[in-house]
């Protein structure tokens, strides 16, 4: 391409939504963090350091331990004001050292399969578990088998629906299978299950995540397998080859370990007790060194507000990062963040997290009253600056959702997402699959929408 | 992420804009368009065999010629109607085996640079050129040097401006420097230049690109530099090193030769000699595979008609891919297209084309007048549906603008732009680059876009 586009004028959109006036305030300061985020680049730098010094860092591990103390310095270096950590108990689930798959049929020899315990699962005895497998595509596929499961492997292999624009909405759509797939395999008498990793993507990388277990229902172990090796056995299964799998993990659930939210904040000049929060979760699976997931949303938070502090910006209100600890299997930082004492004094006006991935930020989920709503599609134009004035109402990012419930407007940065899930919980959820500009637009991005509520309110 | 956005309802566009009444014809096209082809995912398959059989197909090259077999192979396999190649003369130049550059300062051991002639660059004498470096940000920068820059190296370091959203824009602000480069280095009396990359990324890769010839100014070879090299060069001068440079070049301009662009069809049912165009240049650098830089555009152009053709759907007016051949150092075929004798019984509707690489779209930069404008406003929500529902108004793609400038209305898909020129003209633009799904959702809003214009016109 040689010749570049000139925008001049929004058809469509704007041709239908006059332009607003301009809000000088609001757009020198959209400018002014745009220009400075792009041109520093601060969120890239954090989480490559993040990633080498904090790799795995899945609740109770020394690497969460150590991803706490690096954020905390972070802020501190950044002179954040109030910083803290807010303690919480955490799960401790460790994958163990061995975890691998075979298939073995009929005059074939044996071959290994690309499998990780999900997260939560039990171990095998030592020696694995052999059993013959048995494919299936839903809970009801299952029931229908009847007295068959007994004793089986049950291979979950449903995909994610590809023809879905909404990549969040395809994994919605198959996800049960590892959340419920061990306990609905238990109940028809299954020994453990393999679940199709949850991609839309055809490869040798096998994706983890969190499954659960049900108080009386008999415990079995439950892994994820790649979605090319899905593909194969489902194959072996289709020509009648009868396939067994050999599946061994050595995954452990050690007692409950103490941990943190890590909290910081620029303290509001006119109204210090009213607070919007931007933030992201610190832990992340043991696979890959979570760049995507949730580093990303970690980084922006802590970028947002450095951006706003080193350009002398001072808010009317306080605006705090919150570093959540525990969101990929139990939530405890989320749940405890409204309930800790601290709370009591303030009053909180807005959630804002990114945890979707550090893609091009398009705008963001909105969950708010049609007041609010109403009076925030005046700030479209100027989250455009930053490329993220698309304002969705739904549903988002997790770990603000126990505020959200007490009726505190939450926001939730929609980035791009048609890659994120290639990465997800995976082996390549790593910095390099990470823009610096498209994840310095989210910081951007939230930095702004931050400031504009402190400003401007609802 | 565990939980997940469930769209509901669009505030800010949608709440501004009331959503339009379900088009029932338009709104199935635009599902069965998507479906099919995010299950599918043609485009990218067609990309990774141009990379593999024409990695390399710079105008008048042997793999030019491959390209454009392979694409008229395609569109016979594929059925098209009319398939045919449109001739074309075009400039045949060759980078040569050797290009390499070194930096010698005092006290220094001499170091290897980064480098790669710029299309259409003389070469240097077999020996090289070494001279001293004086470095420009500005042609006003080299005019104020005055005679200093007699017998020099003129080193334009000016880079892409980071604070723009559009990194569009931030090219359009640096490639001055190496489209006029050498005229007015040639001008100021010096040697040869070196062109910092163009590129928003730091790294050891330097992009080549189109350069200029002025008749009646002396010729001088002009060499793109990688941005990391380009960086330490500039420290060098600054720390008062007087570095020396080294280039050696073997380029060359051949004869023209014969080439074409590949034209193929699927009939209008009712107004045939009306005709969409969806277009793409087959032609790209000799760097990497030129897999955004428009392998996609040609892919996307084949896989939109054949989504069409594929699922039954019979337009009224004809929807005509064309491979234009010489996009990057010529636009011959672009010019040739018009002015075909075989355009003559024809009523041209629309140029539509892809050349802004293939990441998520988002809409279309649009050259039309405003009773266009306005009606195709109505499609924003179908367009939506493949994530490419938003207007500009703005030129875009090269190839089609002889025909836009007969009036004809133009449509530029415009895709997700910050990562485009990390890899734009260099070895990184290969196929790994480009995710297929974002890849298949430009062909499926180009189709839905040529589609709607043929069923209901503007």
């Amino acid at each position: 391409m040689r010749l570049f586009p000139v925008p001049l004028l929004l058809v469509g959109v704007r041709l239908l939504a006059p332009a607003q006036e301009a809000d000088t305030a609001g757009e020198a300061a959209a400018r002014r963090l745009r220009d400075e985020g792009l041109t520093r680049l601060g969120a890239y730098e954090m989480l490559r350091e993040l990633a080498q010094r904090a790799p795995h860092r899945l609740s109770g591990s020394t690497g969460a331990d150590s991803a706490v103390a690096l954020a905390q310095a972070w802020m501190h270096a950044r002179e954040f004001s109030n910083v803290h950590l807010e303690r919480v108990t955490v799960p401790h689930w460790v994958r163990g050292k061995v975890e691998k798959a075979f298939v073995s049929s009929a005059g074939r020899p044996r071959q290994p399969i690309a499998v990780c315990a999900l997260g939560g699962s039990i171990a095998t005895p030592p020696g694995g578990i052999t059993a013959p497998v048995v494919e299936v595509r839903s809970f009801a596929d299952l029931q229908s088998l009847g007295a068959e499961a007994g004793g089986k492997i049950i291979f979950y292999n449903r995909a994610m629906d590809p023809r879905l624009l909404n990549t969040f909405q395809a994994y919605e759509g198959a996800v049960d299978q590892r959340s419920r797939g061990a306990i609905e395999g238990a109940k028809a008498g299954a020994v453990a299950v393999l679940v199709r990793s949850m991609t839309l993507a055809i490869d040798g990388v096998p994706h983890t995540g969190a499954m659960g277990y049900m108080e009386g229902v008999r415990k079995i172990p439950a892994a994820a397998v790649s979605t090319r090796d899905a593909e194969m056995l489902s194959g072996l299964i289709a020509r009648g080859a009868r396939p067994r799998v050999t599946l061994v993990l050595s995954s452990k659930t050690l007692p409950d370990a103490p941990s943190a939210n890590v909290v910081g904040e620029i303290t509001g000049d006119e109204a210090p007790q009213e607070v919007v929060v931007i933030g992201g979760h610190i832990d992340a699976w043991d696979k890959g060194t979570g760049a995507h997931d949730d580093g990303a949303g970690c980084v922006q938070a802590i970028e947002a507000l450095d951006l706003i502090r080193s350009l002398g910006l001072r808010p009317r209100k306080t605006i705090r990062a919150v570093m959540f600890m525990n969101e990929e299997n139990g939530l405890r930082g989320g749940r405890a963040y409204p309930v800790d004492p601290l709370r009591g004094g303030e009053r909180p006006v807005a959630m804002i997290e990114s945890d979707a991935g550090g893609f091009a930020p398009r705008g963001f989920y909105v969950e708010a009253d049609s007041t609010v709503r109403s009076r925030i599609a005046r700030w479209q134009g100027l989250l455009d600056m930053a490329g993220a004035g698309r304002f969705i109402l739904g549903r988002g990012a997790v770990d603000i959702s126990p505020m959200v419930a007490k009726g505190v407007p939450g926001f939730s940065l929609d980035p791009e997402n048609q890659r994120y899930f290639d990465y997800h919980h995976s082996d390549k959820d790593t910095p390099d699959k990470v823009n610096p500009r498209e994840l310095e637009l989210g910081a951007v991005a939230e930095a702004l929408l931050a400031w504009l509520i402190s400003e401007e309110g609802f």
